[in-house]
């Protein structure tokens, strides 16, 4: 039988996760693995967790990748994507708090990847330029931009997997003034160092979790004041004097804000929290999910499998309580499927399984159901599949618990601690308040000195 | 004989210029006119010329075209750029000042346009997705994201014209620090208005037009200070106090710039004027220009036909001192050859008429002798065309007073009056001095009360 040869699009944690199933199944003994080609825009692993102070564009005029900006802390605990045969204990040798800034996840999620394994399967700086099928041959014919080269390059395969997130193309909106509006404007996606708006009146447009992150940091980093703008219902967390939140932006004149209440306020920056596209500048019409962010995008079989072609793969396409664990899980099906271990149904009988989850997803009436259709659809991909087992009902549970905590106190809800589904483990408290620990590089936060003694005697 | 189809890239001057160019023939009554399809990225034509406050991405996710900024006023005198076929007499209806804000020239440029004519052939948010070229059928497959229908559309067309600019994608160097700088980092395609560095020092790297016009207007809107980084030479303007120039930025620390004499400075936002990038995302590499910046790229033929492939027509790709008539004449140009008028020859020829531009090229060792390799270019295509006549190589000589002008006073080069080469009309005085003049609108320019007696005279 002919090698298969997969291209997997991105090297973030979805495509990284599709890497390690196949890695694994390799290191398991298995024979007659795909040959595998993984095209990533940046130059290096990590997607979205690879911090970078550019906007806009990249070095090589591509649109940037990251969203994520300088001092942003973990927004829900740590706990709640642990991994079951990783645990933060090993990673780390001791406990540590459960909401680590980004650059200790970081180095959490990539501890459990081997660098020098995977990385002879990924092209770096390689965005894809245009994939094409073929309906006779049944297979793909992907051609990326090399820029370490300057020349483009063409491949076909039997499978493509679309690993390139949907957290990196701004949804930006329009208000009448905003043209001439004399201070910055820019999207949350564009927003890297809360520095820059010390002493500044900032209005943030959005109530959901850009808003409320980007707010607290500007809060935290000194910010005059910070209004958060919402179209139809406020985030409603008891603000610490300094922000508000005010009904929709109506329009701009000179450097007032007016709002939908009739109330006006001068800023200085403009922050747009307003989502992001689904967007797929290199896909075909006919290859092209088209989908809100939701937790069940009404296209994709298993939440994966793009329905009109399923030899397409999408990963992490859904709105995200689980993360890793969950890009895990659906790496783990689609390789078992491209390895005719899981069998793919006709389209009728896709169709049939989809419909319930669609139904249900339809009936989603608050966070906690929607956490706990999450947690059953990840446990649907989990059954036929050799990935670890891990607790996704407890994990749900931590989910509940985050959401409370943060309605206790918004700016506090950082300083919480929960327990390791994976080992059992306390996590350490903060030596202090979040508002009062300003930095937030690996060193500096490891050398807080969390470690209490009932911790270390779980490790090793 | 069958009927060509023609497709335009973008509907910024120099795709106008095709698109007139064609209207023009068509009103001479010349019949066989090719079927004519224009795809613009943006939503309304004009290009570089819509201001918009938006960086990054536009509204569907695709890189923002334009690099202008607020109070942009023309860098160069109107009358270098004035059409023998439109004056500014005849548009404005009296004199007016040599240096317009940029509203008030797009309001010229525009004039000139019949918006009627030639909107049944545009189709606005179409950003090009792919481009291929079929050997056999000796035709072009170009396929587009129409993001008014949220569909792609997919034609064949004889004959492309690539008219995408190359001032949109940003050239940004990387520098040692700046991922921890705790201010903005921007390249000057994203700078905006002014009065957001108001009170900052402002460090810009780069030694050209948008350092020396953004450090102007840093400091005209009141920077606290205004810093010019070089990396070979200073611009060696007599800079007012407040503005300065350094050596090479070496790295940042903090907020603190190092620079290669081993001076520092505390910064507050860094501006990166470095340059744009030849950026074709859509176009495989086989049709794919690449050149830097320059007035005479090596792979284009009469500056215009792609060598390799001349069924695809390059405009504006130089490197400009002229601008909208060189424009003119390449589109003149191209429409005469795809309608056969003018005979495209044989590869070897094409190759043989280039050498010795390309040589000239080589050996040209300052401003002014661009300006009148730029000329004998321009007269070079006028001569078989019916373009209407202008005068070339008078505004060649206004273009080398604008040199000596900017020398003098680079802060009271704007107030310097120049004669129309088309109509005679000298232009008229600012009422004060460019510094003191804030707004930029039309109207507020328009009614600065510029009239002179001499110079109705002139017109109608």
């Amino acid at each position: 039988m002919k090698q298969q040869k997969i291209a997997i699009l991105g090297a973030g944690p979805s495509g990284l996760a599709q890497l390690r199933a196949f890695e694994a199944a390799r290191r398991a003994g298995v024979e007659n693995l795909p040959e595998i080609v993984c095209y990533e825009k940046q130059n290096d692993i990590g997607g979205m967790w690879n911090y970078t102070w550019r906007t806009g564009l990249d070095k090589n005029g591509e649109p940037v990748h990251g969203s994520m900006y300088r001092y942003l802390w973990s927004n829900g605990p740590k706990e709640c994507l642990e991994f079951a045969d990783y645990s933060f204990d090993e990673h780390f040798g001791r406990a540590i708090p459960s909401y680590p800034p980004r650059a200790v996840l970081k180095d959490y999620i990539m501890g459990r990847i081997d660098k020098q394994a995977i990385s002879k399967y990924i092209r770096f700086e390689c965005p894809v330029r245009w994939v094409a099928y073929d309906e006779s041959s049944k297979m793909f014919t992907v051609t990326v931009m090399n820029h370490k080269t300057g020349l483009q390059e063409t491949d076909e395969f039997d499978y493509v997997v679309v690993a390139t997130g949907h957290f990196s193309t701004p949804n930006m909106p329009y208000f009448k003034g905003l043209e001439l509006f004399p201070g910055r404007v820019l999207h949350a996606h564009d927003f890297r160092d809360a520095l820059e708006f010390a002493d500044q009146n900032v209005l943030l447009v959005g109530a959901s979790y850009s808003a409320e992150d980007i707010g607290s940091q500007c809060y935290k980093y000194g910010a005059k004041s910070v209004t958060i703008s919402y179209r139809s219902n406020p985030i409603g967390f008891d603000w610490p004097e300094g922000m508000e939140e005010r009904p929709l932006l109506t329009h701009v004149e000179g450097n007032i804000g007016h709002f939908s209440d009739g109330s006006t306020k001068q800023f200085d920056s403009i922050v747009m929290c307003t989502g992001y596209l689904f967007h797929f500048p290199f896909l075909p019409d006919a290859l092209r999910l088209q989908t809100n962010n939701c937790l069940y995008p009404d296209s994709l079989y298993k939440g994966i499998f793009f329905q009109p072609n399923p030899k397409l793969i999408y990963l992490g396409m859904q709105d995200q309580y689980y993360t890793f664990n969950m890009f895990d899980a659906q790496a783990w099906y689609a390789r078992d499927v491209i390895m005719g271990k899981i069998a793919l149904p006709e389209a009728e009988d896709r169709l049939k399984d989809m419909q319930p989850w669609l139904e249900r997803h339809e009936q989603l009436s608050n966070c906690n159901e929607s956490i706990d259709f999450q947690g059953s659809y990840i446990r649907d991909l989990l059954a036929p599949t050799d990935y670890p087992e891990f607790a996704v009902e407890e994990q749900a549970e931590l989910f509940k618990q985050w959401l409370r905590h943060k309605q206790e106190n918004i700016m506090a809800f950082r300083e919480n601690t929960y327990a390791s589904t994976v080992t059992g483990t306390m996590a350490t408290q903060l030596p202090t308040t979040w508002l009062d620990i300003k930095g937030d590089s690996l060193e500096s936060f490891m050398s807080l000195d969390f470690i209490e003694s009932n911790s270390l005697d779980k490790f090793d």
